[in-house]
């Protein structure tokens, strides 16, 4: 038999301790809780919801749930150029869910936490029917004025990513059994990558007062550039030679000549796409040879109004089925 | 044939238009939005996930889900005493949601933030398989060091609470077609309870620095004073008699003998509980006459460690079988 345990025994057992040292939290006891606001400094606030069988496998593990959920907030603040401060997280938990389940998430979120400097602060949790779902806002801080934005770029302006691209997408094909046919370590490493995504905080935080936009690549490569291109009106050129890609996911291209699709559409990375202007150049240069974080120049934005426009090694457009993850309705 | 939609669709058409004000809000169309703080205040913050079936019922309009889903937020701001500022809206929709539908509910989202002057500035949007679900984060602001929390009552502080008690439980009774013999007239004031819960911002506002602890009644009103009595660190004696109870209410109580069941653990009221010392009294009457809001002595605390005792009329203690709404977790 399996005990049965509440909302209140779940708060005070496994998420109160990793709030104990923010006063703000008021132990994770009342009704809302309270942040200091820093003088001069403005309050970045980013929210997601992950749902299971959509944003993680319904059979992750509570490690690497917990590292999705919180990974992909603290990816947010890292293209807003916010330093992480605190968040809170709300989660709809099947009725079938066990304790141990729970004080294993909890204790995972605790680490993430805790290496990222960012704090449990409040949440809620309920019970539901339906597949587990966590929706986590978080908070982060940036001297007014230097957040980071989408609609800053320029004609002219270069483009960059940083990391490899298409790494995620392909780790989460190798879960679902895809790539049968590829070398355990490529798996492993791939598959590492979609379990463990690294937010770019520290470069996203150098980026300020220098990149004109930043964006982090959460629905795949194209998708979150055209989002730069419409909300600055500009265009972008992109050379598909250029993209990094790493060693795993080349050797599995060998053996799926579908590599290119994940490259472009494959969302989940978490790294950040960027443009500087020339303005910024030699300040950019002293900032990357700074930061022990790998970054590419993949292209430029030119005048237009939303384009993305990849080319292939020959000069030849490339034209792509999926651009990129989104969520459809309407379907009965 | 359904025309298909997809989450920038529903962001763009229905939800940026509510943000247009909020230059922080950036459009909706960046990673994060922007707060700037006010110097010297606190920044609350509180979120509250609500699920269809659970927390509104599956086939609830979208103007009654809207209602709760962002009047709970509301409430618990009032609850801390803080004055409305703004919120992020994270919703999973099922598949087959119509394009109307989300319509009208962003319709109803932007009336009730106008009608309580908070304003939308992000969100997220995603497709589920489960039931629909909303989580909003709510924030508002606060003179620092004067928000109001569970923590303050003393033995002797007077217990009052706003409003009247156990007319949302009994509305939503009421929807599940169980009042069968109620007068229309009665059935439609508490089913209006329960659709348009009404947050008690002013009254919450003008507590600050005069009530020892407030909190909001959502999970009925025995189990939500218990969390007062025990981040307090107080016991309570709560009279039935002196409870408020609607005239709709007591109607019903003729024909149902359970109403004291609802009284005490029905949630949903979004009524304020709170405590007051006597050193603070005259200032409180003050108040009390000077706002349109009606508030009940129900009681007063005691030394204790978190009992909440029920008296009826005739003095003897009051029994409760269930006292509040928890969600349950551990069913195989």
């Amino acid at each position: 038999m399996i005990k049965k345990f509440n909302e209140f025994d779940i708060i005070s057992r496994y998420f109160a301790p990793l709030a104990r040292d923010y006063p703000g939290a008021l132990g994770l006891t009342d009704d809302a809780a309270l942040i200091k606001p820093i003088v001069g400094h403005d309050i970045v606030v980013t929210t997601d919801i992950l749902v299971a069988g959509v944003h993680f496998p319904e059979l992750a593990t509570p490690e690497t749930t917990a590292s999705r959920v919180i990974g992909c907030n603290l990816s947010d603040l890292a293209a807003m150029g916010a330093t992480p401060l605190a968040f809170v997280l709300a989660s709809a938990w099947p009725n079938t869910i066990s304790e141990d389940w729970i004080n294993s998430f909890s204790l995972s979120v605790g680490n993430i936490s805790s290496a990222n400097q960012i704090t449990l602060i409040g949440g809620d949790t309920v019970a539901t029917k339906g597949p587990m779902s966590h929706t986590v806002t978080a908070f982060g801080t940036v001297p007014s004025g230097f957040a980071l934005t989408r609609r800053g770029t320029k004609p002219g302006d270069q483009l960059f990513v940083s990391g490899t691209i298409g790494d995620s997408a392909l780790g989460l094909l190798a879960i679902k059994g895809k790539l049968t046919h590829a070398a355990d370590q490529d798996i492993k490493t791939l598959v590492d990558r979609f379990r463990n995504p690294l937010p770019r905080l520290i470069l996203g935080k150098a980026l300020r007062g220098v990149a004109s936009s930043v964006i982090d690549i959460s629905d795949g490569l194209v998708q979150d550039l055209s989002h730069i291109a419409r909300a600055s009106h500009v265009s972008f050129e992109v050379e598909y030679s250029k993209i990094p890609v790493s060693m795993a996911a080349r050797n599995i291209s060998s053996i799926s000549p579908d590599l290119k699709n994940y490259i472009f559409s494959g969302g989940d990375d978490y790294e950040l796409a960027f443009t500087v202007s020339q303005d910024y150049m030699v300040e950019f240069k002293r900032i990357r040879e700074s930061l022990d974080v790998p970054v590419t120049e993949i292209g430029y934005a030119t005048e237009g109004d939303g384009d993305v426009n990849l080319r292939d090694t020959d000069g030849s457009k490339i034209r792509l089925e999926v651009a990129g993850y989104r969520h459809v309705f309407g379907d009965k």
